[in-house]
C-alpha cells in the first residue's frame, strides 16, 4: 500500500497505467465498518483502489465541530491495509487550499434543503472538495454511503451537471448490532446519549411500518417519527423530514418511494439518518 | 474530421487510444484568424486536435449580444477541416443545460474586477462551460487567446484550484492589419465604427510607449489611454485599467510587469482588448 501526501506522488502512481480501472472512496479518515463497507465493494470493481483521508475545513460550517472531528491516522492505515487497498492520500491542508484559493462550486437548488439549510456552506464545501479530489484521482467509479443521503443526491447532480466522467457508486448505511447508523462522530457520544442516540433509527423504521401499514400522508410519518424521537431525552430535532428521492423537495403524500431522514442533537452531538421507503 | 453533437459519442472516440494527447480549442464559433492560430498551436502538440463550437448562455449578461452574436457553422467547419482538425463538437444548448440544470463554479476574487465587475456573472458563465468541457473532452492541453486577458487569469486559476490535470496555453492575440484585436463581434461594426474601433489598440500601444520612456506611474498611463480612446468620436470608455497581471488588482506604480487593458463601446458594440508591459 502506497501513502502519498502531494498530488505530483499520486498522478504519477495514477497514470503507470492509463488503461486500468481505479475507484476512489474520499473520506474524512477515523475509519470505521461503513468505509470499509466502500473499500470492499470498490475492491471487487477495480484494478486500483484508492482512499483519500483530509478532513475538509471548508464543509464545517461549526469550526466546533471541525475541532472535535476525530482523528486516527496510523490506525486508519491498518485498517486499510488489511483491506488491501493500492493507494492512501493523505494531503495536507496547504496542499488541497493553498493561501491564493479562490474556486467553489455549487449545486444551488437541492443543496438549499435539509442539512443544506441547517448547515450554510456545507454542501458547498463538499462538493468542491469532491470536484478536486476527482480531478486529482480521475476515477471510473467514486464510493458514497447512503448514510449522507442528500451527499449523494448532491454529488450525483454536481457529476451529471459538470459531465464527470465516472460513476457515482452508493453503498448501504451500515449500521451498530442496536440500529445507530456508523459515523465517525458517534465515539464523541456519553454512555447515555450513546444508549438515546437509537432513536434516530427506530425513528425511521417505525416510520417506515406505518408506511408499510398504509399511512402514506408526510405529516402522519413526520409525526410518528417525532414521537420516537422525543421519548429520548438528551435528543432534540433538529429537522424531520419526508422528500422526494431525487429532488429533496417535501411531500404532502408519497406517491412512489420517499426519503425520510431527520437530523437530531443527542446531547450535544449532532446525528443523521434516512431510510427510503416504496409502495 | 469527425463532428459529434451529443456527450456520449464525442467520449467514444475520445478514449480509441487512452495513451494518446488531446488538445482542445473551447471556442464560440465564428472563427478567426484568432481562433486557427489556436488550432495551429494545438496542432504541433498534440495527437488529437479537438474544437469545441457552443455559444454559451450563462455567459451573456446581456441578452442583446446573445441574440446578437454571429454564428456561421458551414464556415467554421471548412476552416476547420482545413487546418487538419479531427473532432469537432456542436453541442445543442439542452445537451449542456438541461432543464434541471443546476451546478456553476465560481473563480471569486479575480473575477470580480474589470471584465467581471462590468459584466456581471460573466466570469461564472465562462468558468462553468470551461469544466464541462473539460470533464467532456479531458484534454491533455486546452487553448486559449491572450485578448480575452482576465479570461486567461480566471481560467488558470480554476484550474490550479480545482486540480484539473491539464495545461492551459495562452496563444498571442492576432490583429488586423490596422491593429485591431480579432475578435467575432467585429462583424458587427459599422464601417465608421471599424474604422475608428483601432482606438484600442493605439491607446495600449500609445501607453507602452510612454512606458519604456520611463513613465511608471498608473495615473499617467491612464490618462495616456483616455486621450487616445477620446479623440475617437464614437468611443466611449467602459474602463482602462493598470493592473498586476497575476492577481489583476489595480496598480499605482508599475515595479515589474503590468497588464494594460481596456473596454469601450465603439458605436453600440462592445470591445476589449490589452497588452503586457514588464520592465
Amino acid at each position: 500500500m502506497n501513502v502519498f501526501s502531494t498530488i505530483d506522488d499520486l498522478r504519477q502512481q495514477r497514470w503507470v497505467d492509463p488503461t486500468s480501472a481505479w475507484g476512489l472512496i474520499p473520506t474524512m479518515g477515523y475509519l470505521h465498518e461503513g468505509h470499509l463497507s466502500l473499500v470492499r465493494q470498490a475492491r471487487r470493481e477495480n484494478d486500483w483502489v484508492a482512499v483519500s483521508i483530509f478532513v475538509n475545513p471548508i464543509q464545517f460550517n461549526n469550526p466546533d465541530d471541525l475541532t472535535h472531528y476525530p482523528r486516527n491516522l496510523e490506525q486508519d492505515l491498518a485498517l486499510l491495509r488489511k483491506e488491501g487497498v493500492d493507494v492512501v492520500w493523505t494531503p495536507a491542508p496547504h496542499e488541497i487550499y493553498p493561501p491564493d484559493y479562490q474556486t467553489y462550486i455549487d449545486v444551488q437548488k437541492i443543496s438549499q434543503r435539509l442539512e443544506g439549510a441547517a448547515r450554510p456552506g456545507h454542501f458547498r464545501g463538499v462538493t468542491t472538495i469532491v470536484a478536486k479530489l476527482f480531478n486529482v484521482f480521475q476515477p471510473h467509479r467514486a464510493y458514497f454511503g447512503q448514510k449522507d443521503a442528500q451527499q449523494v443526491v448532491v454529488i450525483k447532480q454536481m457529476v451529471k451537471d459538470l459531465n464527470f466522467n465516472l460513476k457515482v457508486i452508493v453503498c448501504p448505511t451500515v449500521r451498530e448490532p442496536d440500529g445507530l447508523a456508523m459515523s465517525s462522530r458517534n465515539v464523541r457520544l456519553s454512555p447515555a446519549a450513546r444508549q438515546q442516540a437509537t432513536c434516530l433509527h427506530r425513528a425511521l423504521t417505525t416510520a417506515k411500518s406505518a408506511f408499510e401499514m398504509g399511512r402514506h400522508r408526510a405529516a402522519e410519518l413526520h409525526a410518528t417519527m417525532l414521537a420516537v424521537v422525543n421519548q429520548a431525552d438528551l435528543a432534540r430535532v433538529d429537522y424531520i423530514s419526508v422528500a422526494d428521492p431525487e429532488t429533496l423537495s417535501e411531500l404532502e403524500t408519497i406517491e412512489q418511494r420517499a426519503l425520510l431522514s431527520l437530523a437530531v442533537w443527542v446531547d450535544d452531538v449532532r446525528l443523521i439518518d434516512n431510510i427510503i421507503v416504496k409502495k
